[in-house]
C-alpha cells in the first residue's frame, strides 16, 4: 500500500504515539482487565488521565496563576454561544476573519450588543484585517486565531485593552501562547490535540460570574472548573487520546520546539506554492496561516485541477481537497504532520509540474 | 489474571464485538490506511458509518415518521437545559425519582413554569410515585425511566396526555419501546450504545419551532436533524463505537431478545438478593430497575460489607460498590452484560453466605 500523507483539515492527523497507545487502551487499559471504551470516569485509573491531562495543559502552555483550565464534552461551535452566555455583559466587539468568526459573531448577538470591529469579507476573507479599534467598553474581544477554511492566521498575542476571547481550535499547542493576554481561550480537540468529541476551554477565573442571566449548570463554566472537568461523565477515550498527544509534545520538546517544525514545514510548502509555475497561493503572505495552506492552480492551468487530484491521490496525499466552500487545495500541517509528508507533496507538486 | 466481571454504572461494559471492531478501527479505519482518530468527518467511509447509525438506530427502535434521531456531542447533562430550551413554552411537568431527575428539573426552572408532579423523595427515591395528575396545558411530562443511582425503572409506556420527555440514558435499548407517546427522548451513550462523548436524542419533530425565545444554533435541535447530525464535528471515534454496537444488538435479534435476556439476568439478580440472609434490596419489589439493582447489607451483617467488597473484587467483580451518594452494593446489568457475569456474582454472594 501506497504510504498515507494525511492532510485533512480536522478531524486530522495524530501522532502515531496517541494511535497505538489508544488501541493498547482499547485493548485493556492500564491494566484494568478493561477496555478504554468501558471503564468508569470515576474509577482511580481514569480520574488519574484526567489530572494529568489538565496539569500538562497547564505546563505546556505555561498557564499563568488565575487561570482554569477544562475539557468539556462536545465541539467548539457549542462554545460559540457557550463564550457569550458567560462573558457577555452588554457589549462584545468581534473580528470577522471567515465562516468560523461570522458563526461566533451570530451567535454572540443573541446575548447583548456584538459588535464586528473590522472584517476581511471584501476579500473573500483572505487577509487578517488591522488598524481598527476595539470598543474599550466591551466585555471581550473575540478572534479565530487560525482560519482552517480561508488559511490564514493570527500568530501574535496582541494587546487591546480588553480580554480577548480567542477560538484557538486549529492552532492551539502550536507555538507558545502568552495566555495573560487572553480572557477566554477555546479549542475543540480535534485538531492538535487528539480525536474529536471533547473541547479545551481555558478561562480567566475573575471574568466570570458578572453576567445577570441564569446560566445552566452545564453552561457555567465554573461548574466545570470546580469539579476538575468531572462534574458529569466526560468523553472518556477522548480525553485518553488527547492526553497522549500531550506526552508526546512534551517528550518532543515542548511549544518552542514544535513551533520551530510548524514553521520548518510551512515554509517548505510556501516555497513551493511560490515557485510552482502552476499553483497560487490564496492567502495574503503576511498573514499565511501555518497550519493550513490555501492554494489554487493559476488562472491558465485551471483544467489542470482535477488531474492534480487525482495525481496526487495516486501518491498517497490524503485531504488536499479545498473546503467546499472555496475549492482549489489545502494542505493542513498540524502538529502531527511531519516534515517528510509535506516533502511528498512538494515532490508531488514539482512532478505534475515537470508534466505540463 | 481473574477475568473480570465488569458491573459499573456507567461508563459501562461494552459488547466485545464494539471493543474488537474499534481496536482494528483505531489502527486502520475502513482499510482507508488511517486511524478512526484522524479520519475527517467529511470523508465518504465516515459518512457512511453515521449514516447507517441513525438509519439502524431508526430501524431497532422501530421509530415512526414524523420523529428524527440525531447524536449530538456531549452528554446527557446538557439535555437538561437543552430540552427546555427547545420545548418550553410555559409550563413543563416533572416527575421525580431521584438525583438526575432532580437535576433535569432544576435546569427547566430556567426557562419557564416546571412543576414537580410528584416525587419518591420522602423515601430516598425507592420507589417511582403513582396516581399523580399531569397538568394538561403542560408543554411536557419529563421522567428519567431508570434511575441508575436507586435502582428503579418504569417500563411501561406511559399515556398522560401530554407529549413524554425521557431521559433514557441508563435503559435505552434494553426494551421494545413505543416511541409515539413520547415528545422527546435523550440518551447518553455510555450504557447500552457506546463510549461517553455522544447523546442520542430522538424528538417528534411537529414539537419543534414552537418556543419564542431564540436558539443558540447548537442547541437548536433542528441544526442537527437538517445536516443529519453533521452540522459540526462529530465526535467521530464515539459514533463509530455505538455503530458497532447497534450492529451488535440487531445480529442478537434486536430489542425483543434483549428484553428477554435482560428480565433474565435481572430475575437472577434479584431472586439471590431475596434468597440471600446477608443482602436486602434497597429499591420497592415492583418498581426494581433491570439495569442497575441496588441493595444493602442486612442491619445485623452491617459490619461485613466492607468485607464483601474485597471478597467480590478478589473474585473479579468489579464496580459493585454503590454510588457515593448512597452506598452499599450496585450490580449494573446493562446490554452488554453477559448472563455469566451475573452467575458469578451469584455465586460470589452465596459463597461469602456459607462463610458467615
Amino acid at each position: 500500500m501506497t504510504k498515507k500523507h494525511n492532510f485533512y483539515a480536522g478531524p486530522s492527523i495524530m501522532p502515531s504515539f496517541t494511535v497505538e497507545k489508544t488501541m493498547e487502551a482499547v485493548k485493556d487499559f492500564d491494566g484494568t482487565g478493561l477496555s478504554i471504551l468501558e471503564i468508569s470516569h470515576r474509577s482511580a485509573e481514569f480520574d488519574a488521565v484526567m489530572m494529568e491531562t489538565l496539569a500538562l495543559t497547564k505546563e505546556l502552555l505555561d498557564i499563568p496563576d488565575g487561570y482554569a483550565a477544562m475539557l468539556v464534552g462536545g465541539g467548539a461551535s457549542s462554545q460559540f454561544y457557550i463564550v457569550p452566555y458567560n462573558l457577555l455583559n452588554k457589549k462584545a466587539a468581534y473580528l470577522n476573519t471567515g465562516s468560523w468568526a461570522t458563526k461566533a459573531l451570530k451567535e454572540a448577538k443573541n446575548f447583548g450588543d456584538a459588535i464586528e470591529v473590522a472584517s476581511s469579507a471584501d476579500k473573500d476573507f483572505s487577509y487578517i484585517p488591522k488598524g481598527y479599534d476595539v470598543p474599550q467598553d466591551a466585555d471581550y474581544f473575540h478572534i479565530t486565531t487560525n482560519n482552517t477554511i480561508r488559511g490564514t492566521e493570527i500568530v501574535e498575542d496582541m494587546d487591546v485593552g480588553v480580554p480577548i476571547a480567542a477560538d484557538m481550535s486549529s492552532d492551539i499547542f502550536s507555538r507558545p501562547v502568552d495566555i495573560s493576554k487572553y480572557g477566554v481561550i477555546y479549542a475543540g480537540n480535534q485538531k492538535n490535540l487528539g480525536p474529536a468529541g471533547a473541547t479545551l476551554v481555558i478561562v480567566k477565573e475573575s471574568l466570570l460570574g458578572k453576567v445577570e442571566r441564569a446560566l445552566p449548570t452545564m453552561v457555567d463554566y465554573r461548574t466545570h472548573i470546580s469539579k476538575s472537568s468531572m462534574f458529569n461523565t466526560p468523553p472518556v477515550i477522548n480525553v485518553f487520546s488527547a492526553l497522549q498527544t500531550l506526552k508526546w509534545l512534551k517528550n518532543l520538546g515542548g511549544l518552542s520546539e514544535i513551533e520551530k517544525l510548524n514553521i520548518e514545514k510551512s515554509e517548505l510548502m510556501y516555497g513551493e506554492i511560490d515557485r510552482n509555475k502552476l499553483f497560487v497561493g490564496t492567502a495574503a503572505e503576511e498573514d499565511r496561516s501555518r497550519m493550513n495552506a490555501t492554494f489554487v492552480m493559476k488562472e491558465e492551468y485551471q483544467d489542470l485541477e482535477e488531474d492534480f487530484n487525482q495525481f496526487a491521490s495516486s501518491k498517497g496525499m490524503i485531504g488536499i481537497k479545498g473546503h467546499r466552500s472555496v475549492g482549489g487545495f489545502r494542505a493542513s500541517m498540524y502538529n502531527a504532520l511531519p516534515l517528510e509528508s509535506v516533502q511528498a507533496l512538494v515532490d508531488c507538486m514539482q512532478e505534475f509540474e515537470s508534466k505540463h
